[in-house]
C-alpha cells in the first residue's frame, strides 16, 4: 500500500513572514501589536505577512473574551490553528522505530512502537516505511493532509544534506536518509540529530519558547545536550556540539568509549551506573529498573551509585552555564525516571561548580516520555515545512 | 586641557548597510558581486549602501590592477578608507593603563602607558583622562577625528548598559563606567569585557574574520575564553560567559579562588605555575619571566609545571570544542611567551580530549603584544560607532 500525497506549500515567501508565524505558533496567541514587538517588526509587516495565512486557514483572529474591557470591544488575538495541518516524527533506537502523528502545534494525535531485529538499513527503512503507513491511515482518519516527516537519529547528522554522517549505535556512515526516507514515503523529510531534534521541539513547543539561550540536557543511555545560541540551535563546524557526555570529571575515574577516563558518559550513563553497582553491591543488576529498585530500598552501594552519577551531571551542566550563561537548562530523557535517586546531588553539584551569576541559571528537571524523541522528529519537519520558501530569499 | 568633538556620525542607517559595510571591513577589498554574495543581499541593496558610504569617504572603489584581465577593464574592487577616521581603546589592567589610537581599519597609530598606583574609580578615571589626551594630541597631528573610545576591564561588564557589574580585579561593583569616561572625555564610549573586546578585534580584524564560530582562547594571569556562535559574540544571560578557566580538569587538583579545586586556571594560570614550581623545586622564584628561565633551563620541576599547565589548557580547549564545534581556536595573551615550553602538552591533550570529528578544529596560537588588549577596546567603539544609528531600525 503506497498514500500518494497532495504537495502543499506554506503561503509564507520572505523570512520576515516565518518568523511572524514562529513568534506566533511557539508563543502565542497574541494581539497583533505584541506579535510586532516580538517579531521586531513593524505593525505594516505583521498585517502584511498575517492576511494570506490566515485566507489560508493557519493563522485565525478572534476575540480574547478573557480580556474583555469594561465598555467596548475585546482585544483580538492571533493563534495558529493547530488541526490545520499534519506532521509525521521517527526515532530510530537501536531496538526500535518510535513514530508519532502531531498536528501544526506538535501536540500528539497518535503514537506507533514497531521493534527493530537489525539496524540495517533496508530493515530500518522498511519498518519506518510501516510506522509511516499506520500514522498516514490514522491522519485519513482525520481528514487533514500530512505536509511532513522528520526522523531522527543519534549521532553525527548534516541536516542541511540530509545524511547521517557517523551513527555510532546504529554503525551507519554517510546514509543519505533524507533521500531514501523521501522516495520510501512519498513525504518531505528531514533528517537530524535526535538531541538537537528534542531541543528544537522545546524551542518552539516547550520549555525554551521565548528564550534566545539555553540548554537541553538529556539522560539515559547516554548524555547529550542541545545548545541554543542566539535563538539557533548549535550545530558544530565539523558535526560535533553539544557532547556533554564526554566533559572530564575525573581524569581518574572510570574508562569511557571515547578513550577518555571519568567522562560525564562514563559516571552517569545508564551503562555505568549499572557496573558501578555490580562492582560496589556484587549483585548482578540485569537493567536499569532493577538498579533502581535497589537503590530505592537504600542498597548504599547502589544508592552511592546514582549519588555519583548526579555529581557528573550537575559539574556537567555547570561547564556549560560557565562557558555559555544559557538563562535555563532544561534536565530531560529516560534517565530522569530515577529523578528522586540524584536531583540533590545534581543541584548541589551545579551550585558549587558554576562561577559567579552562571550559578543563577534555572535548572529545571522535565520528565518526558519516550514519544517526546519522535514528538522532536515532528518539530523538525514543522520547522522545514514553515522555511522551506524562505530559504533562498534574502 | 580639554578637547571638543564635532559629533559625526556613520552615513548609515539600516542593519543591511551596517553589515555590508562590516562585511568590507573584515573582508575586504572585494568586487561589489562578491560583496552581496557574503552579505547574503542583492547586489541592488549594495549599490544603495555603497553609495553614500562612498560619498562621505569611508569606502573607496578602485581598479584590481592584479586581476586585470588580458583585454577590457580590471574589476572594481570596494574597500575601507582605514584613514578616513580615528578610535581610542583602553585597556585596564591592576597596574596600568594601556591605551592605544587606531584608525578605522583598527591599525595601531599611536599608544601610551600610564602606571596605575590605586585601582580607585577617581584614579583610573584620571589616569584614563591623561592617556587619552595624550591620544588626542597624536590624533590632531593627522587631522582626522576621533570618533569613538572603547574601555576593556576584566569581569562582569554589562556592553549595552555602559555597567561594570562586577570586577574582582579592580573591585569595583555597579560602575557606571561608560557615562562617567564620556564626562571625562567628551568622546563616546564603549565599555566591554576585556577577553570579549578581543574577540570582537579577532571576529572584525584578525583570525576569526569571516568565520561564523571561533573560540578566543587567553593564556596568562587569568585563563579566559571569547565565543563567536553564529556569527556572535557569547554574553551569557547573566554575565558570565566563556569561563574555561574554571573548567574542572582535576576534581583533586590544587585549590582554585572560585572555592573548586583543580580548574584550568589553578593549574595554567601564572600564579598557579609560580606556586608548583616553588612545591617542587623549593627554588623561590619571584615572578613568571624567572619561572620561564628555570624551566627553558631545564629545571625537572619547572618544565613539569609547564607541562601541567598545558596539558590543562588542552583539556579546556577539548571542553570547548566538544560543546561548540567551532571551525577555529585561537589561543592568545602573555603567557604565550612560554609557548615553547607547553604547546606540545596543548596539542596532545587537546587531540585526547576532543570527541570525534571535535578533533578537526584548527587550534591556532597568536602570540600578541600586550597592546591588543587596547585595540580589542578600540575595535568594540568601531563595532558601536557602525552600529549605532541602526540600533533602533527593523
Ligand atoms: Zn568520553
Ligand atoms: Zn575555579
Amino acid at each position: 500500500m503506497r498514500f500518494t500525497h497532495r504537495a502543499e506549500t506554506f503561503p509564507v515567501n520572505t523570512p520576515a513572514a516565518a518568523q511572524i508565524f514562529t513568534v506566533v505558533l511557539s508563543q502565542g496567541p497574541l494581539t497583533r501589536l505584541e506579535l510586532a514587538r516580538r517579531a521586531g517588526l513593524s505593525p505594516a509587516a505583521v498585517t502584511k505577512a498575517v492576511r494570506p495565512l490566515i485566507e489560508a486557514g493557519y493563522l485565525v483572529e478572534d476575540a480574547d473574551e478573557e480580556a474583555r474591557p469594561a465598555l467596548g470591544r475585546p482585544a483580538n488575538l492571533v493563534r495558529v490553528d493547530g488541526g490545520r495541518a499534519l506532521f509525521l516524527g521517527i526515532k530510530v533506537t537501536g531496538d526500535e522505530i518510535i513514530g508519532v502523528l502531531t498536528d501544526l502545534c506538535c501536540r500528539i494525535r497518535a503514537a506507533r512502537h514497531v521493534p527493530l531485529t537489525d539496524r540495517d538499513l533496508k530493515v530500518v527503512l522498511a519498518a519506518t516505511a510501516d510506522v509511516v503507513q499506520e500514522l498516514l491511515v490514522e491522519a485519513d482518519g482525520l481528514g487533514v493532509g500530512v505536509l511532513g516527516l522528520g526522523i531522527a537519529v543519534s549521532g553525527d547528522v548534516d541536516r542541511g544534506a540530509g545524511v547521517v554522517r557517523y551513527s555510532p549505535f546504529l554503525e551507519w556512515r554517510d546514509v543519505p536518509l533524507a533521500e531514501l526516507a523521501a522516495t520510501t514515503t512519498g513525504l518531505p523529510v528531514t533528517v537530524d540529530n535526535d538531541v538537537r531534534a528534542l531541543t528544537v521541539a522545546e524551542q518552539w513547543f516547550g520549555a525554551g519558547a521565548g528564550l534566545s539561550d539555553f540548554a537541553v540536557v538529556t539522560v539515559g543511555a547516554g548524555i547529550g545536550c542541545g545548545l541554543v545560541v542566539h535563538g539557533k540551535v548549535v550545530a558544530g563546524a565539523h558535526g560535533v556540539a553539544g557532547e556533554i557526555g564526554h566533559v572530564t570529571v575525573d581524569p581518574a575515574g572510570p574508562l569511557c568509549h571515547c578513550g577518555n577516563r571519568g567522562c560525564v558518559e562514563a559516571i552517569a550513563g545508564d551503562a555505568a551506573i549499572l557496573r558501578r553497582i555490580r562492582e560496589t553491591t556484587g549483585v548482578d543488576v540485569p537493567d536499569t529498573a532493577s538498579a533502581v529498585r535497589l537503590a530505592r530500598r537504600g542498597v548504599p552501594g547502589a544508592r552511592e551509585a546514582y549519588a555519583r552519577a548526579g555529581e557528573a551531571i550537575g559539574r556537567g551542566i555547570a561547564t556549560v552555564a560557565n562557558l555559555l550563561g544559557p538563562e535555563r537548562v532544561i534536565i530531560s530523557g529516560e534517565g530522569l525516571a530515577a529523578h528522586d535517586l540524584f536531583a540533590e546531588q545534581i543541584r548541589d553539584a551545579f551550585a558549587a561548580a558554576a562561577f559567579g551569576s552562571a550559578a543563577q541559571c534555572d535548572v529545571q528537571t522535565r520528565p518526558l516520555p519516550f514519544e517526546e524523541w519522535a514528538r522532536g522528529a515532528a518539530a523538525t519537519a514543522i520547522q522545514s515545512f514553515i522555511r522551506a520558501d524562505t530559504q533562498g530569499a534574502p
